[in-house]
């Protein structure tokens, strides 16, 4: 009787998938920072295989909210994410990524996404 | 006749409430970042009001998805984060906040709520 386990399709490691707690839209947010810099570069959405893909290429892999596919950062433009480590927080619903960066990460063109800089009033410490 | 502007209920500047993309259930995802050294310590969850709050305050206001209710960071375990910076990302879905973090950022006494450290293949540049 053949062996079927390898004809199965990929799943995300089921301890993983089990400390995951997603969005009501299977989501987790994804936090990326700059190798090297710790610059924190954008935000960005996976679902349990665009985790399991980025895990086990190394690519950075998300699934776009907008479009409703998945999408290796730089594809297109080139500007790749390479990732040199990935962690989960205590509650399982957000994943930080450490890549080095290939280019802009933001599809502006900046550096990073975030730049759109809002009037806070500076909290005192008591 | 009396001007009753003022006693209207406060609410999010429009301008930054236009430029929000929230998920279905309404938020959008903090990144919080600790002033000075840049490190990533943990991601949370606004609604408009938690935003309004956190700007005009200064001090971190968080929707939590669990318990269905604001909080402010630190209010009772004395772990506050006294907001230096807010910046919106490229399409309105998250917040980079930098702070000055007073102890431990995570509830489990860590700094950072990202410890759980995955395993994952290095992307090797072509």
């Amino acid at each position: 009787m053949p062996d079927t386990t390898d004809s199965a399709p990929p799943m995300l490691d089921t301890d993983i998938a089990a400390r995951l707690r997603r969005t009501d839209d299977g989501l987790i947010a994804a936090v990326v920072r700059e190798h090297g810099t710790g610059e924190v570069l954008m935000l960005a959405w996976m679902d349990d295989e665009a985790l399991r893909r980025t895990l086990a290429t190394g690519h950075a892999t998300y699934w776009s909210r907008s479009r409703n596919e998945y999408w290796v950062k730089g594809e297109t433009s080139g500007h790749r994410q390479y990732v040199r480590a990935a962690a989960l927080d205590c509650d399982g619903d957000a994943l930080l990524l450490t890549v080095e960066q290939v280019g802009p990460a933001c599809h502006t063109g900046t550096h990073s996404c975030f730049t759109d800089e809002l009037t806070v009033r500076p909290g005192v410490p008591a």
